[in-house]
């Protein structure tokens, strides 16, 4: 809640008091619940402002709508992860990408059930989207921090080719988190597995980068993704 | 249009004669139109009714509901598909399913548009979604076009680990598609360029396999796909 309080901007007025702050953290962890429970589309603002007990003109001092309580969200959920970068023990570049994917599970565990209601807004071509402009500041943060994981390993590659494996560990990371949303097992068993066997299979496609050609191939797919999803980040 | 016509079965009363199968086709290419254009949230019954130049009474008694659409549309696309499946030159399994993804990504070309709309269904929990049990028929129906692609190739392995390696091209062709619909580049021409880029890295994937413990790793990831999304298909 460190971001939220201390630097949180998303329609927040200047010269917010403490019990302002309060009053904030107060409405958007309101939020969160009545959005985990109901869904994020049946929640309305006036709904919100009933359950949290103020007016709707001091929610709107806050959050000017729903969409502003989603990007602070995502703000939140990517400065929790970047603060967990020192957390990273030392090793090479794929081990601690796998620790970065787990830290980043781990943050999200909690909101499952609120994530779930939001893929249509997060998978989608929306403002609020994984790969809108709006939310790009999130967004490089977490690629950032996947960026520390790669480039601070033992055996880290040159810093364009570090910036290429940390965009697509983030887009593995993403994807994993697609399957663990909509995982049937018990407890989402079989996505924990599924990380052990990324875990087991990683030395190969690390071998696989000494392949000849690779190098140049893995830069033309971080063109790519760039071009189709994540811009400049 | 050839399972909606001849064997098409949701929604449509038993005897139904030359001209309902036209006006059933007639609704189905509307409905399509009109969720292409307005987006599946937007478009009502009433307003296909209208629209298509039928009453409510002679439109339920083809479709009941927007999903008994959706349904049928899966359905279309999942048979014109599998009605590709000689059109596969021989070769070994990866060029085989190259083919296969291409020829998919044909069929959906032409209902992009609709497609993004129905993302918040196709990647949801709900009862309409991929993964959904409803939904077994036309998604097995895709599953065993992969596995064909993989079964009759030059190289084809053992039944249960083609199975396995049908199972996994088929994830990877949905990740595609997920990728193709959010691409923003210029008439999504990156997309074509990943694949180009996935059928240039497929021989390394190949050697993989050659790989101690990479057959039982193939077959523990198929039983983690099922267990968490696919079900038995």
């Amino acid at each position: 809640m460190a971001k939220l309080l201390k630097t949180g901007k998303a329609g927040r007025p200047q010269g917010v008091t403490d019990h302002g702050l309060q009053t904030r953290k107060h409405l958007y962890t309101t939020a969160l619940r009545l959005m985990s429970r109901y869904g994020y589309e049946s929640v309305t603002l006036r709904m919100l402002a009933e359950k949290a007990g103020v007016s709707p003109g001091l929610l709107y001092k806050h959050f000017r709508s729903k969409r502003d309580i989603v990007m602070t969200f995502y703000d939140e959920l990517s400065v929790e992860l970047a603060q967990k970068a020192r957390k990273l023990h030392t090793g090479n570049w794929s081990s601690r990408c796998m620790q970065a994917l787990r830290l980043s599970m781990r943050v999200l565990t909690p909101h499952r059930k609120l994530l779930i209601g939001l893929i249509p807004i997060l998978v989608s071509h929306s403002d609020d989207g994984l790969f809108a402009s709006t939310t790009r500041y999130s967004r490089a943060r977490v690629v950032g921090f996947f960026r520390l994981a790669v480039c601070k390993a033992d055996d880290s590659p040159g810093a364009r080719q570090a910036d290429a494996l940390a965009r697509w560990f983030y887009m593995l990371h993403l994807s994993i988190i697609l399957w663990w949303l909509l995982d049937r097992s018990t407890q989402q068993q079989a996505t924990r597995k599924l990380l052990s066997l990324i875990e087991a299979l990683l030395p190969m496609f690390d071998l696989g980068f000494q392949w000849p050609g690779m190098e140049r191939k893995l830069l033309s797919a971080d063109r790519l993704l760039q071009q189709a999803l994540l811009g400049t980040t």
